[in-house]
C-alpha cells in the first residue's frame, strides 16, 4: 500500500533507525510513567539546546502538545489569536476547544500563513475591554508555517514584543520546527526566539509517537503534568517516548533529518521557481499546477495533495530519496 | 535502575518480542492516522474474537480508552456508577471529569473492588428523578478488579440486566482483561459478557503504547473517532499502534502472556494462602504482611508496593520469571 | 443617571406595568422551581402561539436561552454556523464555548447580518468530512438580525430546507423576535418558520428577567431542564419569571410593545431615508452620520451608540415616547 | 395552590414588601448590565458589612454564586472538599462539574453536615501528591449547615487555618447565612470568619432572584465577571438584582427576616426537644417522627418534607406566622 514516489506528507514516514535503536534500548528499564531516567533527562537536554532553563515533557501527538501548551497561556474564558489557516484551527478537530474548556480561537489573516504584529494588532485592537467580548490571552504561531515559511528571529521577536506589550502569552506550534531551524542555520534559539511554550516536533521528522512540549517557564511543568494525565496522555511506558525525543537530539539527528527533507524540497522547488506560490523555506513545496498537469504527474507515479483548484503541495520527509526529488523536479520542469 | 526481583507492577514491563516485530513490520506502510491496512483490520478481528459485530479503535492509554468509552454512555450532566476504589476514580487524575465534561463518578462499595447488582441498586435507587440530583447514565466495572478478582459471566450478566432495566450503559475497564479471560478459561466473551464498551488492555500485557477500545455498538465508532481526534489521541503513525494490538491477538499472544503472569501470581499465592486478602484470580496477589515482614522481604531483594499498613501487593507480568515467583513464595512462606 | 432622550438600547428600559402586576400576583404561590402553576402553563401557551406542539421554559437571559437551545442541536465536538456579527459570536463573552463544551462557532458572512442558504453553503460545503475538521451540527440565525432586518418566512424556510438537507439543526436567536413578528404582520409562526429552537425575547420588550426558550421538539425539554439546573439557571422562585412571560403573551402585550418600538424606529428612519444603512424592519435604526453630526445630535440631548466611524445606531424601546422619536427624526433631518 | 401551614421550605416564600419597593424604585435607571449605580454600590456596602475590603456581585441563584466562587479557588484538574450531604454535592444537579470544568467534589463526613479540621484532614491527608490522584484545591462549608447548624467563629477559624496550611482556598455556601448570623448574634464577620468567597443568600430570606457573591480577594472580581457573563448570568437589567441585595442590607432587613424565621423554628423545636435530631441553630428543624405521626400532622394541615423513614424537616421562613409555629409545636407535642 506504500507509494513509490511519495510526496503526500512527512507525517507517515517510517521511523528512523536510530529512533528504533533508542526505543529498544529502553526496554530494560522498569520505572513507569515519567519516573524513568530518560524522561528525567529531558529538562536538562532542552535547557542546553535552547540556552535557557526550561522544562520539557513528552506527549504522543502535536495536537496534545499544542493544546497543553496553550492551556498554560489561556484561560477558559479567553482567546488564542492564530492564523486562519493554522493547524490548531483547521486540522485538530476542535482540540483547542476541548483542552482549553471552550476558549476561542481568534482568526487573523497573514501572508503565507504567517502572522505579523500588524496582522495581530488589527484583530486584537478593536476588541472592547469588557465582559461581552472574549479577550485575547495568547498568540499561536507556527514554525515553519502551514505554507512552509520560516519565521526569522526578528519576526518572532517583533511578535513577542507585541505579545508582552498586550499581556499575551505566545505559543509556537513546531510540528516542523526542525525544518525551520535547519533552514535558519541550525540554532534552536534562532528558530524559537523567546516564546513561552513550544511544541517541538519529532514525529514528522523520523520519530514514531513522541513530541516534546517545551515550557520556558519551568514552573508550568507541574500544572502541565496534571493536565497531561487528565487528558489520558501519561503513558505508563513513557520511557519509549523519552527515548525517541532524546535520540532525536543526540548528534543533532533532528537537524540532520530536517536538512535531508529540506534539501529534497529545495531540489523540487528549484526545478520550477516560477510556479512556486511561496519560497521554499522548509520541507514543503506549494506549486501552481493545473489539473491536467497534476494528472500528468500522477501518471508518472508521483503522489501528492491538490491544494485548491490550481496548485499542489509536495512534502519531503527525512527519508525522501534524492533521486525521487530530482525526478519530480524534472517531471514538473518538463510539463 | 531495573529491579532484580520486581513485583511492583506490570505496567512498566518490557515490550514483548513479537510486539516489537510487528511494529517494525509496520514501518513500510505510509498511510497516516488510521487509514492504514492494520488499523482497518481491527473491527473484523475483534468481531471475530467476541463473536459479535463490534468496532475497535486504538488509543495510547487505558485512561483514554476508558474515558472515550464512557463518553459514549454518559452525557455531561449524568453520572457513572463505579466502585469507590476503581481506577477511573482514584488513579486517572480526574480524566473522566475532563472527557465527560464534568459528569460525575458515583461511588459504590463492593467486596474486592467488585460490584454486584445490589451494590449498584443501593447507590442508584435512592436518587430522586429530578434535575437537582445528578442521574446515573452508566455503570463501569473493572475486569479483573482492582484486587485481582475476575467477574464470572453470570455476575456480569446480572449487572448488565440491571443496567438495561434502569436504562444505564455499561463499560468494562479491561486494563487486565486478558488476565481475567485467561483465568476464566480463555474465551473473550466469557470475560466480557454483553457490556457496551470495553477497554481491551494490551500495555500491561506486553504491549508498548496501544490499548483497544471495543464498541459493541459499532455505530458509536464515528462519534468516538471525532472525540479521539479532539483529545489529541489520533496519532499520525497509528499503524504502529494497530500493529501492537493485532500482534497481541495473533496466535492468542494476549492469552499466552496473561497465563504466564497469572501462573506466577498463583505460585506466589499458593505459598501462603492464609495470608491472602483475596483469592488469586488474575496476576495480582494481595497479602497480609506486617511491616517487619515486608522489610524482611525487601532485604531479600523483592520489590513491591505496601497496601495500607498491614498488607502488600505483588504483581506478576508476562515476563516474570518462574523462579522469581517461586523464590518469592518461599520467602513469604518462610517468614 | 437616566437619559432624557435615550436611544442607546432597549435592553435597560423599565419593566412594563403589566409585567409588574403579573409578578406581584405570583407572590402568593409557594411551589418552588418550575413546579408552580404558571411555569406549568408555558408549554400550552406557546403551543397555541405557534400552532404546533412545543415545550417552553423560562431562563433569565438571552445568552442562556441561546446556549441551552444550541446545546440540544450541537455536540461538543461539532460546530454552529452563525453570522460573523451574530450576538452569540461577538457579545456573549464566549458563552457558547462554555455551554457547548468547546464546540466551535463557524462564521459566515451575509448582508445586514442575515444569512442566506448560499452564505451557509459557501462556509459548510468546503469542510472535509473527516475527523480533522470540526463538522457543522447546527445553524443559528437572529430574528430580527443584528442590523434590525427581519427574515421573511420564505427566507427562513429556505435556510431550514438547507439545514434539513445537511442534517443540521437550526436555532433562532429571538432577542427581538417580537419586533420582527410585529413587522411581519403579527403572526408568530411567520417570524419563526420551522426552526428547532427559539429564544423568545421578553426582556428587551418590557420584561425584567425572563426569556422563553421554545423547543419545537418537546422531548428535548427534559434534557434542557437538567442543563438549565446545571448551569445555575433554575431559580427557586421561578414563578416570577413564568409570570413575566405569560403576561407578555396575555392580550398580545408582546406585539403591542414591539409595535410601539417599531413605530418609533420607523419614525426616525423616515426622517432621513437616504442616510439609512439598512431598511428599518424592527426597532433599530442604523444611519450614516459623521462624527460632527453625531456630536451635534448629542448636543441636543440625544443618546445613542456610534457604529464604526461613520454611523450611529438608534434603538427604540416599548416606552420610547413618540415625541422623542419625532424630535430625533427632525434633528437628523435638520443636520 | 399555596399551603395554609407551610413548613416545606423557605425557598418559595413570597418576596418581602421592602424588596418589592426597592425593585420598583430601580425602574427609572437605564444603565444596562452592572453599570448602574446600584450595582456599583455593592462593593462598598459589603466591605462595610464585613469590615474588610471585598468585592460583591449579584447573581440569580445560589448555585451560580457557589460555583462562580469555587471557580476562583479550584482549577479544572483539582478538587473541592465538601460534606457528603452538601448542597453542591446533592442538590445542584452537577453544576460544580460544569462551572469548574470537571473538577471533582471530594466528600467528607461530619456530624450534622458540618466539617471539622479532622474530618477534612482524614480525607485530604491520604491523597498522594502525584498526578494520578486529583489534588484538593479548596474546601466548601455551608453556613448554616444542611441540618441547620451554625458554625461558630472558632470552628471556621480552625478550618481556615487548616486550609491555609494546606494551600487550600475556602468557600462558604451561605444560602442561609443570614439565619446563622442572626443565631450567632448578628455580626456578619462572626458568621463568615475569613473565608475567601461567600455566597450571601437573599432569596430564601425574602428576596426574589438575587444572591450576592462576596469575594474577599477583590482582585478576583474581574475574573468572576467574565465567568458570570460566560455562564449567561449577566442580566441586562441587573439593577433589579442589585436593588434586592441592597434592600436586604438596608436597616439590617437581612437580620430582621432571619430572626423571624429563626424564632419560628425555635418555637417548633422547643415544643418537643427530645425529638430533635440536632439543636435548632437557624430556621430548620429536624425531628424524629414516625410515619404515623407525620401522617397525623399532615391531617392537621401541616406541610413538610419527610427526612428518611423516621424523621421530618420543618423550615420556617421570614413570613412564617408565629401562630402557625406555635400550632405546629403544639401538634407535635400532642402526638
Amino acid at each position: 500500500m506504500n507509494s513509490q514516489k511519495p510526496f503526500l506528507s512527512d507525517n507517515a514516514a517510517p521511523v528512523h533507525p536510530k529512533i528504533w535503536e533508542a526505543m529498544q534500548a529502553a526496554d530494560s528499564a522498569d520505572i513507569p510513567y515519567d519516573g524513568d531516567a530518560l524522561s528525567q533527562e529531558l529538562d536538562a537536554r532542552f535547557s542546553d539546546l535552547f540556552g535557557r532553563e526550561c522544562a520539557a515533557i513528552w506527549v504522543a501527538t502535536g495536537t496534545a502538545a499544542n493544546c497543553l501548551g496553550l492551556a498554560t497561556l489561556c484561560q477558559p474564558h479567553g482567546g488564542v489569536v492564530c492564523h486562519e489557516e493554522a493547524h490548531i484551527e483547521v486540522d485538530e478537530g476542535g482540540a483547542p476547544g476541548f483542552f482549553l474548556h471552550g476558549a476561542k480561537l481568534m482568526l487573523a489573516s497573514g501572508e503565507g500563513a504567517k502572522l505579523t504584529p500588524d496582522d495581530i494588532a488589527a484583530l486584537v485592537d478593536p476588541i472592547r475591554d469588557d465582559v461581552h467580548q472574549v479577550q485575547p490571552h495568547a498568540i499561536a504561531i507556527t514554525q515553519a508555517s502551514e505554507y512552509g515559511l520560516s519565521y526569522r528571529r526578528a519576526e518572532i521577536d517583533a511578535i513577542t514584543e507585541l505579545a508582552k506589550a498586550r499581556g499575551l502569552g505566545i505559543h509556537m506550534d513546531g510540528a516542523r520546527f526542525a525544518n525551520a531551524a535547519a533552514f535558519l542555520g541550525g540554532k534552536a534559539v534562532e528558530a524559537a526566539g523567546h516564546v513561552d511554550t513550544l511544541s517541538f516536533g519529532c514525529i514528522k521528522n523520523g520519530g514514531m509517537s513522541a513530541e516534546a512540549l517545551v515550557l520556558f517557564d519551568p514552573e508550568q511543568a507541574a500544572l502541565v503534568k496534571y493536565r497531561r494525565k487528565r487528558a489520558g496522555h501519561l503513558q505508563c511506558k513513557g520511557r519509549y517516548l523519552a527515548a525517541q525525543v532524546l535520540a532525536m537530539l543526540d548528534g543533532d539527528l533532528w537537524l540532520e533529518n530536517a536538512r535531508a527533507a529540506n534539501a529534497a524540497a529545495a531540489e523540487i522547488g528549484s526545478a520550477a521557481e516560477a510556479r512556486l506560490m511561496y519560497p521554499v523555506e522548509a520541507n514543503e513545496v506549494f506549486m501552481r499546477l493545473s489539473a491536467a498537469e497534476r494528472e500528468a504527474l500522477r501518471q508518472q507515479g508521483f503522489d501528492f495533495y491538490d491544494w485548491g483548484a490550481d496548485a499542489a503541495r509536495f512534502v519531503a520527509a527525512w527519508n525522501t530519496k534524492a533521486e525521487d526529488a530530482v525526478a519530480l523536479g524534472k517531471a514538473i520542469a518538463g510539463l
